[in-house]
């Protein structure tokens, strides 16, 4: 039993958490989130530009629920947190999590700790890695994927949300040798808080409304972190693995889905397939691989950490469509991230991601 | 203390709840509450055209909860419910209602026992009322205006959603005498899910999205609702007061805004009509005005049972601008039924309501 | 030259034009464009439960412009003009048109003359084609790629929204054995009035808004058009071709993506591809190919009847990404039948087309 | 007949024109209408930051049509066209036209020569007005109501998107003495376009979707230039009318509604409202009074430089309310700077405005 177990169920002691970067949309899911959580505590919130604003300035829908007013790094109470969820932008982060004490647990929702290669980090995020022994200890956040490691671990990086769909998609699959790894092509669509609170023209209402784009076509910072996966769920190094993956922004604030288009391994079937999803995901709260012929939308499970997820026959025989969703900012973030905590305090799952999806 | 009260500190009975009309958006708002309230149990869901259906083909982000198939009205089963919700079409819900046992409470959404005045009632919907003996003995369910006599009525009748935004925002000024109750211009603006579920025409995507349309211009039933709660708070006949009225239809899925243009009583001030709002709401758990300067809007109570308000100075002399937002599916309808049960049942008020403002 | 030609040069005499089925969008769309349109005076429209309405009732945007109200389809003067646009639900279009004078030309948006192949019209829509003999003289109006048979048809069947941005995206590639045909995975995205003015509860604005559905998985009416002229193009028997096709509703009013991912060639490029596209529509004024790595999206093409179009290199070695973007309601639908009638008359193409793009 | 006529008719001569400010949103929709105008020939494009840049970089829409790349405003070819769009920010403008030659006739889309008093222009827009003569000879952009003093002058301001709105429905009312002028109540809605192309949090599309805000209450800049039109109207002196002004920001790119909640003189009626627009808008192309109950709504003039606009009886006796709406972007300003170009010419009024509407 985890030694945060005995804390938990120790009279109503809560845990202690600091947000890092919390005027981003991450950083405000986060807060959404924990402050219903019933053994949590928020601690402090950072955010440089907002170091000295109450809550409700940055963020007015959480105004009134007497959340710390905002600080800067510098004046994080590191000492009275028993862990942080992190939101910093990359490379910043491997800085700031290198510096905590080690008794601090860490939630990471940024890509510093994703990728284990440091040459495929370096070539994608234009660094060197700044914490590489940092990046050993890590462990890779796809929760259903990978909860025991993630029960015992002190620094957990949490997947970006295209690959939590896409991977809670591929790798039931892969792994059983019922598709083929060298033909995975993933038609990915998003929301738009997945391009985060900064300012950029392409996300201002009037670029981005009334229209789908396209982006980053085969150049997505997401694409090697899903091959590194595949190629793990299969045996083979990192960088054997090529997928097709090509994002696109869609004219709504939260939301994504994997159209993965995918062969079948000669002999196998779509039910195979279903099979498949069905045994991996048997009595996850989360997971909820639908009937037969109900398709998966993004409505589905807006505001709660589910992923609704489906097979269908392709018309090209031998081919088979997979589809996935998921809310970004909740299974894709800040709810993977909660979930992950809970497990690595020895808490119930589901705790603080009880909520039913908001519809309409 | 309530009977209510004992009746749920005791061991862990639950109020087992049905809903009328789950098809609609209220009846799925008061599904997705009451799974998550702690002292409810939702016994039987009806929806006439769907009876037979589990609840995932009618509202597929509700799948996986456990709720019951829809069943016909004459399949529910009244003896086993403690309270029914009731969003059925008006007129339909008297004749119901009226044949309900009389230990069953109601929390009535539509509105058929709001307007207190049978020859206004008759104007407005367009038949004469099927159950005055129950009309009379119904409370109008403005929460936190009425709670006392809420708490001990069997019948509730919910306000409308422009209604509540509108008398959270007046009657605190016109019951202390601070505006004149003969020139009050509601400014309304709402989703389109305050247009329900039915299939028309202006509510498709492609007729309601990308415009702003106003509607029903001084022919809105919320008008008669909101003339007789100003009358009786200033101590006049029904009748007696003519509001301005004019709804607009955004293009948003849930949120209500009302812009009330108001003239201050002689020698009073905008100071004078915030310290009544912080006088009236001091200690609500749902009502929060807002600091001088600061500017309510719908984004910030999405998927909450929040009320945000806020009085501005006018630019000619002696008028002022109040302004309130809510969302019209939580406060505005289905979240203000659970809060009005609550009290019903001798609850704490805000169990089930609890869930932070879902932002962006 | 064509005889229109000459009816057109000659003094001030108009083309006069009927519309079937003018209460749908892509009626709406076709009295948009012809009410500007120099050579066309429009006669009659049609729209049997709307029979009697000014335009304004039916569509308000309208008013003002002089059109005739609506008439019943038996009340329309055929008599009195020389083409009609033909808007109307499979299966009665082919009554209707089959009923015509031989004198007047037909320009069909509906999908009755599209498929040549009975067996395969039967197996899709459900029930024997009912004008077989029609359907042999019928023209496929894509019309950069058949333009010359066009020209001297009586009956253009016009391409569906899908099948136009799809076979701009392939036929030049396919039929210059760039890519593999037997490997084409063509995921698309659509705007809302894909789906039409008719009442169905997923179009509504609360429905379809803020999220994004697959739909119709493998088994939409415009994959068999698609696969028919991919055959053709490589001289293939019909049905000796099968593509992947699943369509995406996204949250937007008008617009349509595909997004083809394509196998080339062995010892093909990317640049190969390009030059392909650069070959085929150099000169053509409404279909642009972009420039090296700018993306096509739908706002570039919003109320214009232009398609922009690109290809991209994938990461999986051997493969490309194909994206082109269309008004699903102009180039996918009336305004590529204007362009179509432009050459039935012997007209300059573009005459009525050459609004630009709105944008925002 | 103004001379601009005589230069027109004769041959085909094309007025040249240069857009100051290209790359914000006015001026991107000066450039659609000019670019279609039959008159008119765009010699330049300014865009300071955007210099050396093609169009298709700064608006990809636009790529295509031959327009000539960004410059500077150093750059721009003064003395090779007859007429300047002017879309820059407020002061800035008035310096760069203060150094044009005396030739080049001058549009306004900014907000430097609207207000007629400098204290007032000091007090709003926070310095002092740095080309006063040429303030006195600007004449105010409204066309209908100003038609003629705009065909003779050099300097047009054009009217704030709001105030044309705002006026094109409360001038024919006050100047006939139907209504109060110091009861004006103008509630006001707004499109995301009107808040320009610049980067800001509230315009990002995850901040305004989904949601209403009011803003700048009782603040707005364009208050002032209301409230001096309107005391022109009845001869008042400028600052003796205050009206109430209270913007809301709508999920939409495009479209302006203004819902005037108005007192009638005594005596006065609806009908004579009615009248009164009758009257004062007949045979004018763009302003459509619509007939007795139709309510004006945005999506009736998207992309036009139309204005439909209504009155109705308040449920207040004595009172009425009066809507209109436009298209922030055409007749809100750039399509009624086309049309006072027209006038200024000696142009038919309507050349490059003949657009229908674009709906859905």
């Amino acid at each position: 039993m985890p030694p945060g177990m005995n804390k938990m169920t120790n009279s109503n002691k809560k845990i202690k958490a600091g947000i890092l970067g919390a005027s981003g949309y991450t950083g405000a899911e986060a807060m959404r989130l924990l402050l219903r959580h019933p053994n949590v505590e928020i601690a402090f919130l950072t955010a440089d530009r907002k170091a000295g604003q109450p809550v409700e300035e940055v963020y007015p829908h959480l105004g009134g629920y007497g959340l710390p007013d905002m600080v800067s790094v510098e004046e994080a109470g590191w000492a009275s947190v028993d862990v942080v969820f992190c939101g910093l932008p990359h490379g910043t982060t491997q800085e700031i999590i290198a510096s905590l004490p080690g008794s601090v647990k860490v939630v990471d929702l940024s890509a510093d700790f994703r990728i284990e290669d440091p040459a495929t980090y370096a070539e994608w995020y234009g660094h060197e890695h700044r914490a590489l022994h940092l990046q050993k200890e890590a462990v890779y956040g796809l929760t259903e994927l990978n909860r025991k490691a993630i029960a015992s671990a002190r620094l957990v990086a949490c997947p970006g949300c295209y690959p939590t769909a896409a991977l809670l998609s591929l790798l039931p699959l892969v792994s059983r040798g019922l598709i083929d790894a060298d033909d995975l092509v993933i038609d990915a669509k998003s929301g738009v808080t997945g391009a985060g609170r900064g300012l950029k023209q392409n996300t201002l209402f009037s670029e981005a409304g009334e229209g789908l784009s396209p982006y980053s076509i085969a150049k997505h910072r997401h694409a090697p972190e899903i091959e590194q996966e595949v190629a793990k769920a299969i045996g083979r190094s990192a960088g054997d693995v090529r997928v097709n993956f090509v994002p696109h922004l869609v004219p709504m604030s939260r939301g994504e889905l994997i159209t993965a288009h995918v062969r079948l391994t000669a002999g196998k079937t779509v039910a195979d397939l279903r099979a498949a999803f069905d045994a991996a995901y048997n009595g996850e709260p989360f997971i909820r691989p639908l009937g037969e012929g109900a398709i998966p939308h993004t409505q589905m499970v807006r505001g709660s950490n589910n992923c609704v997820i489906n097979v269908f026959a392709d018309r090209i025989p031998g081919r088979a469509t997979v589809i996935a969703a998921i809310d970004n900012l909740v299974k894709g973030s800040s709810g993977q991230a909660v979930q992950n905590m809970n497990l690595m305090f020895g808490l119930e799952e589901t705790l603080g991601l009880e909520q039913a999806p908001l519809f309409p």
